[in-house]
């Protein structure tokens, strides 16, 4: 997690010691970075573990946002590591886009778990953001109970959470979502859909 | 400073020896960077000590806009750091934008010291470039006299000053300033303002 | 090939394990990257041996691209390396373009093999993406019986692919094709064409 | 200018082994970079020596473009670097400019020597692009008799050149022109010009 930080701080994705990282210990614990630290300087004590409640279990104070990690953890239990970004490209989609963004037709869709082809819809949920985490929490929760897990959300004006089985897996997830929102933001007014 | 000088030469913001950054030493003093020297490569002998008048005590010759550093110090005694940088987004922005950028909503809000929610706004002015900088200290300080000492400012066509009770937290409140600059210069043609 | 790896990852060209590189190593055979790798930290491990017809000369199993990059050696047996990239300019303009993109009259144009003036133009066709290469390997192929080998082609909403005599010149033009499209891209709303 | 070579690369400004720096030798003879080398990477042997009539001193090939690093050397005895960049930004610029380009207001027009206020206009001629070297460098000649030898030309769909009393100046000004260039691309669909 200390690598990924540096190595996400390094693209811009993390500025002003925003966006937590999280990694499952087992089938009722996960370690996730303590609030405030920033991304691209991590050292092992800005790590704590918590319960998949978001309850510390070595001391140290969890930030308001384990809940959006734990609810994750506990909603599948093959999602081994979850990332959360504030990127300036996340940010931009967020706030213009409608309450589900489309991305089809690009290479890069293959990036995620299960894809063999381009010829796929991604389907990215927006959430309106709030401070009330627990709340938000219940409404990702409700709204996967629906629609399926699939593979990240947003949240409008704040920033981007995706997940996968371990971490290798779960930031080339985040890699392929930068991508896919910086083409949606630039080709926005030129085109509407890629030829599939 | 000189890492702190490192890391934003990196980012850009600081392009052809401009910007200065400074540190309080006391109550009377603070350390500020030489005019002139490339900020990407600073040598201990390009940092030199100042009083709050701005009158050197290690005879070096301060940089005029030492003036602008000593004003915040004055100001408020809580201050113990003062970033300013040059980058393009922030000089983007000074010179399309009205006398207040006001910026709402968004979750990186949340990086200046005593905020705990994106439902607030940000107030920054923008004030007109001029070479008299004793003159610019003043409105500063009447600006601030009348609305509130607040955590940054833009000089038309020049760039950005921003400060915090140390150093690390004036890195934090430039970061998030960086990206919020950036957001409001892409934003701007399609977005009034995000849905809080 | 893996410290070229590292510098096209680090210029954005290779998001999320995409792209694929290789280099010839004889009449017959030529090193490919093995699918699905992190382009940015490749190990000798993630490049393997293959026949001209893409069939692995060492027991691993080849990625499916493999064979666009054999269509090439096949082609031109002075075609030394290939590199395929999926950068934000390849995919903005590969969307947008027409079947073929035309750039002409600028400098950089001296960059390909045989160019010795900006006065040339530059034609790069644009095939549709799909998931089998046979079929899209042999287009090519079609293509350049009739219409010569040319420099690079793209596929639409995927990526970009450039060869030359050895890794040095291919890198050579991968930057210049960079170059170029960014450039195709911004100057799209303001410029058809540029003064020769 | 190895160390210089790799800071100009690592910002873009140099892609695809194009671009070429020159320091002052003495009163009748300059180092230049050699034709075509990467300048991320360049090595001692990348450079040779000239006079100011572009003859090699030391039996290596010098690039056609050396007459205009000489034409500065012999117009100017205070010249002693001249830095010749390819960005992307010089580049879009050159193409959609008028025959000048003119920058007003911005404190980074500083940087330039002798400029001691933001309130001074900034003269770039914009020269068509000609594989007659020669007969461009008696263009330029022809017009820093007229109008003074001024801090850069551009070259239409090519590049930039700037030059000062020494490399660090140089480099300074190189900067300070890219920050420029880049303001006037973004700013110009929305200011004219800025409040001086």
């Amino acid at each position: 997690m200390i690598a990924a930080g540096a190595r996400l701080w390094q693209q811009g994705w993390c500025p002003a010691t925003s966006s937590n990282f999280s990694q499952r210990l087992g089938p009722d614990s996960c370690a996730v970075t303590v609030s405030g630290r920033d991304k691209g300087n991590l050292q092992p004590e800005d790590i704590m573990q918590v319960d998949l409640a978001g309850q510390a279990l070595d001391g140290k104070k969890p930030s308001a946002e384990t809940l959006l990690h734990t609810q994750l953890y506990r909603h599948d239990p093959e999602i081994g590591a979850v990332l959360h970004t504030h990127s300036m490209n996340a940010t931009l989609v967020s706030t213009v886009a409608p309450s589900i963004v489309e991305l089809s037709g690009l290479e890069l869709l293959k990036a995620f778990a299960g894809n063999s082809s381009h010829q796929v819809t991604l389907r990215i949920p927006v959430f309106n953001n709030t401070q009330d985490i627990a709340a938000l929490a219940n409404d990702v929760e409700t709204w996967m109970q629906q629609h399926g897990t699939g593979h990240a959300y947003l949240i409008r004006g704040h920033g981007l959470y995706t997940w996968g089985r371990d971490l290798p897996e779960t930031l080339r997830h985040l890699e392929a979502l930068e991508f896919l929102l910086e083409y949606y933001w630039h080709a926005r007014p030129d085109t509407t859909e890629v030829v599939i």
